[in-house]
């Protein structure tokens, strides 16, 4: 198999390739979908083709690509009969010998699976399907002897999967925790920095092709928690699917939340969050305030950055885009490379590596500090003049009564919350001109159950019009 | 091969292993030194040993432990008859199909050649050996088909060449920059934080552990300019030694250039850097100011960080801890599994993989921005009564004139250095109260080459007692 050898320069050597002892085998590489990163990968293999045979001792070559629509556009050219509309093309085609997914979505898994059972490497980016039929498609490869590889399905460009599934697989992972959704980084990123609101960042993100027309995937968190099972599942050798994870999106946050936020010195993330503690796991995504000055909240607009704490390796970090075509198509190209290397020596390495069997933690008895806004009616016995400015901050306690000796809605909040076993750790009151206003509260440590059941109680307080918001506070 | 299998827990299955057909493959692990990173990898073998057994389907027992003095204690108990201090017992045991080197040096290459010759798979931290003997050890474990796999030597604990061997290998990797020494860094943070001198910093970094009683591979940046040829050889296929690196240490660093330098918004750190443009690339190892808001800048104490910024995948990141046992055993044992599972397929993937035959840039060539401190004699016509605070600071050319009119060494130096081709971008002057003072200043992009020139016509301008130090500014 040692016909082709990159020789290093070592000794006054001259680089030389083939070594005239025969060709490099060629394997035909079969692209389902011409998106923008199906189009990358096509570009990347075209121009670094001399590259990846060196390195891989192959010659890559894309055999057909399939499209839906073979008369639209396209922003690369494209040889002669390379487009097909129909996937047999590429599935029933003996001499394909690697098939790339660029499609995406759960509908694609008997595409998936007739290419491992055709023995055909499979390489994919495709989330939904790895997160939730991930474990049929690997015995499908395992049965197969073929591999199946998704570095693109997370964190875009940044390798993240092989080095959880290799370098630090072997120690014990303890916690993951990152920011995997460029979509609503960047939605989050525009809100903190020019004040805009959900909506018009929204659009703005649609706008930047940084966002779908739908952007419910994006934005409710679904995108986010498929990618943290997928992270999870390597990293805890447990099933986790997209199921079990708690996910809430950004949709209800606020330019004012993030205001009152940084106020205290916080910057607002949308958070993929898995620990692991004994048999159990918990794993959850949702909008969180962290410090200012924590490495995460310096990572903006469309970048990805993901921390995994490990027993034995401490802290460890990885950061980059986590969108966009070329990115991704980096990860995609780098599976191929694996892909073509490891079938060159005719071995596969897509083995089921989930032996352990953990419960998930309910989410209701999950930890967590909380920052919480109720929004306040007019008081009563008090002028309508105070202003938006802050009227009383400090901690709980101090300055809690009014100067009218009644009992404020403040004060009914600050007494209530500890008797539902909730300490409260920090107490803002704010008025607009118009007498109504916004009470923040930050929480000590609680569960979630605690608060859902003093959610319903501060309802009844008179005073409390609603509470506008909840957001979890991490250190 | 497939005589274990880890079965997933889709569709209720419970996790068992072995599946009856038959018992796991032993491999025989051989320790070739037992300090500080040799115990971490013993442990982590023995404490995880189910986990590595379920993962690479092979049962791991480490069957010799070469140490130097038998007699010595040990931290952790180890079973009767498993130290030696004769490296032939591993070597030439045939039942032993890993070696696993912790001792370092480059006189170590007869040992792992001889491993590799004996068909046993070679891991290693050992920076010396693979920087500078790295194509002779490639290419013997290609002939002999095992693996040589080194993820320890560079970045600690940190996953970096992994990915950039697999993942990254496939774009055009065009710059490396990074902070890759610990103890270094451990030394900056502490002049930085505390204003300590180098010596009472590296005497607390002695005391802590992180730097070896004789610190010169540390403090002089040849470990730096190891592990940089190391990531360049990987990041650009072309051969990169120690000796293509420019290399400078951190010795003449004092916390008056630190000061200095955060009066400017700078933070100092150590950084070796790697970049490659058409078929030349520069490799450097020296101390450079950069702005305190660039993420590197937050990277204290024995922590590491890799930027790698490639054509296709943008801008990435590493992070995690570069230094101490345990961190550096996880990237031991990460290695080990992938030998492990190689080897129980019947495949080695070392292959050499240095196709280009790039120069090096002359470092007199390189451009860079510096900061210069220019040491001042007491001025003659100068009241001595001058302190230390600013005298003058703002873009050059304002200010330049003193009250008496004379031509001040500030006026000489900032006149002079643009006839040498060096754009001053800013400079200010302190004065101590005996009338010695600074002269910072800034320069603007300028290539090392004029600075030499420069420096020597600085030494006859009358007020200039001398160049104290040069330091390179990065943005």
């Amino acid at each position: 198999m040692h016909n082709i050898r990159g020789l290093d320069t070592d000794g006054g050597e001259v680089v030389r390739m083939p070594d005239g002892s025969g060709k490099p085998r060629v394997m035909n590489i079969g692209l389902i979908g011409f998106g923008t990163v199906g189009t990358a990968v096509y570009q990347i293999l075209q121009q670094n083709r001399e590259e990846l045979r060196l390195q891989t001792r192959v010659d890559l070559r894309v055999k057909r690509i399939v499209v839906r629509d073979l008369t639209k556009p396209r922003p690369v050219a494209v040889a002669e009969g390379l487009l097909t509309d129909n996937p047999q093309d590429v599935l029933a085609d003996p001499e394909i010998d690697i098939v790339v997914e660029m499609v995406g979505g759960a509908h694609l898994k008997p595409v998936l699976l007739q290419a491992l059972a055709s023995g055909k490497a499979v390489i994919t980016a495709n989330k939904e399907l790895i997160a939730d039929h991930g474990p049929e498609l690997f015995r499908t490869a395992e049965a197969c002897d073929v591999d199946l590889l998704f570095e693109g399905s997370v964190g875009g460009g940044i390798p993240i999967l092989r080095p959880l599934r290799e370098t630090l697989a072997a120690g014990r992972i303890r916690r993951i925790m990152g920011i995997v959704n460029g979509t609503t980084n960047y939605i989050l990123t525009q809100m903190s920095r020019e004040g805009k609101s959900f909506a018009a960042a929204l659009a703005e993100a649609q706008l930047a092709g940084y966002a779908e027309a739908d952007p419910t995937a994006d934005v409710d968190g679904h995108d986010a928690a498929r990618k943290l099972a997928i992270l999870a599942t390597i990293a805890f050798h447990s099933r986790v699917t997209t199921a079990d994870v708690y996910a809430e999106g950004i949709r209800r946050i606020t330019p004012a939340d993030i205001a009152y936020g940084q106020q205290r010195g916080w910057a607002l993330k949308l958070l993929a969050i898995a620990a692991q503690e004994g048999e159990q796991y918990e794993a959850r995504v949702h909008p969180a305030f962290i410090p200012a000055t924590h490495p995460l909240a310096s990572v903006n607009d469309a970048f990805n950055a993901i921390y995994v704490h490990g027993e034995e390796v401490g802290e460890t970090m990885f950061y980059g885009r986590g969108a966009g075509g070329m990115p991704t198509a980096s990860a995609v190209i780098g599976d191929i490379v694996e892909a073509a290397k490891n079938r060159r020596r005719g071995v596969s390495f897509s083995e089921v590596q989930q032996y352990n069997d953990w419960s998930r933690k309910e989410q209701v008895r999950v930890l967590s500090r909380y920052y919480l806004r109720v929004a306040l009616t007019q008081p009563a016995a008090e002028p309508a003049a105070r202003t938006l400015a802050l009227v009383g901050a400090g901690a709980a306690g101090e300055g809690s009564q009014f100067a009218d000796g009644q009992t404020s809605a403040r004060q009914a909040v600050e007494h209530l919350l500890p008797t539902y076993g909730i300490p409260v750790a920090y107490l803002s009151e704010y008025r607009r001109p118009d007498g109504t206003g916004d009470l923040v509260v930050e929480t000590g440590l609680t569960t979630e159950g605690a608060l859902h059941t003093m959610r319903e109680v501060l309802h009844g307080v008179p005073g409390v019009a609603a509470i506008t918001n909840i957001i979890r506070i991490l250190n």
